[in-house]
């Protein structure tokens, strides 16, 4: 199975109190594609500037990933966002956001792309979300959605009618609390269900993610780390591995989604520790493996 | 197997956007020993005034806590505390704090006490907490802890020399912060670790708790309960099930203390759904078996 993946590639600069990038690649689509490599052949929507390196697009081929539906503008730079982490990691500040090629992205998705039955929509705008799903042959089988505090900001409307037309939603719980009001995540969780997806997740950064349905709830640890060098990019990187391994998989009932989380959780686990993609773009599907069953030995007791 | 509980038993008027009681039995000791008392017979050490009631030494009583040490002052009134829950039900304010009867209280161990192995200091003084190890015949097999943020404020070193003493330390992150000036919570533990302890559990409220040894860790969740009604005495219900587990199976192994920590935040879990002690006093076993199950389910996953 292939897996459609809109999000932005970008440049990032980032400073935290382990350490300080230049001019890396980033974007919420490059974590996100990555992850999803390790299981599906992801096929990516974004647009890049003339500046972008001929080099990273193929990185991105090496992995696996078609750029079919990468557009490369002529006339303008790529998107670039700078930002530093304060101490405790939980927290960060925007240092310069430069929209460049995203100020106008219209996302085209090719004809090899519009049967695609496994889709993950990265944290764009929800006019732009919505648009690949609008050039859709037919219905993806599942469709999941990233967002963030800045659309629920300035466009809730287009956002809510975004969310309406997918299957899950994996936020984390400031957004959640922001989204519905609702301070308690399975409180929050039942609101977000009835705007529209089946299934939720909210992530709780050093205290894990829990996975709700209708009827069902799923909680999964975090691992104990105790060398988070860089956050950025481990929503995005929980996403791709989520929506990589449920295509995989080609099955979208409860349990799946269970191990897709805990799959989520462990690649997400290693891109922190690491600047940038640099940990996400060698892991191997033994260390990762090995990294779920200690997942499963976190949460394991006797009764 | 019997376990020495050290705790107040005071009265209590509870204000939470659910409920407000009059004034009604509460204190540390009252919770850790029905909560104990599951699982073994707890020998309580506390003292009351001149006003509490009969009735109410006659119901701890019932559920086979043994009240040798419970000492009634004849001149002083039981200790009294008040307080008020914020809407999030995470933060509380207190409203009135009268000590009374622990102004000066000198707990005193009956002879029938002091062979006991398993000992659960409740959040009191720490030089009262080190009093009780004092008095017992020999080291018993196994000493837990329970403090809070006041005893570090005004009594540190005191505080430190009685955590060298104990086998475990029950906190929660706030207090595991304030103690080791860490936010990472598997590195305060390893701080902590270090300050005596051969085990630390952290109890991080609704995203569950973390036991750690010096080479274990184990992540129990918390329930999704979207109808906490009084947080009072969570964390004092929690400390009783785990010591009570723990002198049940007369086991100190990790293994056992993973099965402990989840039995405790089952216990805690009914606590919390209705004012003060009252659903702490009418659980059944196989509510409980019933309630760890669905600990267990939810964070089962294949692989």
């Amino acid at each position: 199975m292939n897996s459609l993946i809109v999000g932005s590639i970008a440049f990032d600069a980032i400073e935290t109190p382990f350490g300080k990038t230049d001019k890396i690649i980033g974007g919420a689509g490059s974590y996100i594609c990555f992850s999803a490599s390790y299981f599906v052949k992801p096929q990516a929507i974004a647009v890049v500037g003339y500046d972008f390196p001929q080099a990273f697009i193929q990185k991105l081929h090496n992995k696996g990933v078609d750029t079919e539906g990468l557009q490369i503008s002529k006339d303008e730079k790529t998107f670039f966002w700078s930002g530093r982490y304060f101490d405790n990691m939980n927290q960060r500040e925007t240092l310069v956001t430069e929209l460049n090629v995203m100020e106008h992205f219209t996302p085209i998705v090719p004809e090899s792309y519009k049967n695609t039955e496994y889709v993950m929509l990265g944290n764009l705008s929800p006019v732009i979300q919505r648009q690949v799903l609008e050039q859709m042959n037919h219905k993806p089988k599942f469709v999941a959605l990233d967002t963030m505090n800045f659309w629920m900001d300035i466009m809730l409307d287009e956002l809510k009618k975004t969310i309406s037309m997918v299957d899950i939603i994996i936020i984390n719980d400031e957004e959640a609390y922001q989204l519905t009001g609702e301070r308690c995540v399975p409180k929050a969780a039942r609101i977000i269900c009835a705007m529209g997806p089946q299934y939720v997740i909210i992530k709780k950064g050093e205290h894990g993610a829990m996975l709700f349905s209708k009827d069902n709830v799923f909680i999964a640890p975090a691992l104990p780390l105790e060398n988070v060098v860089d956050p950025t990019g481990a929503g995005d990187t929980f996403a791709g591995a989520f929506i990589g391994y449920i295509a995989q998989k080609d099955k979208t009932d409860f349990e799946t989604m269970k191990t897709a989380v805990i799959m989520a959780s462990a690649m997400a686990s290693f891109t922190v520790e690491k600047m940038g993609t640099e940990a996400l773009e060698n892991i191997s599907m033994s260390e990762l493996e090995k990294r779920v069953s200690t997942f499963k030995e976190l949460v394991s007791f006797s009764f």
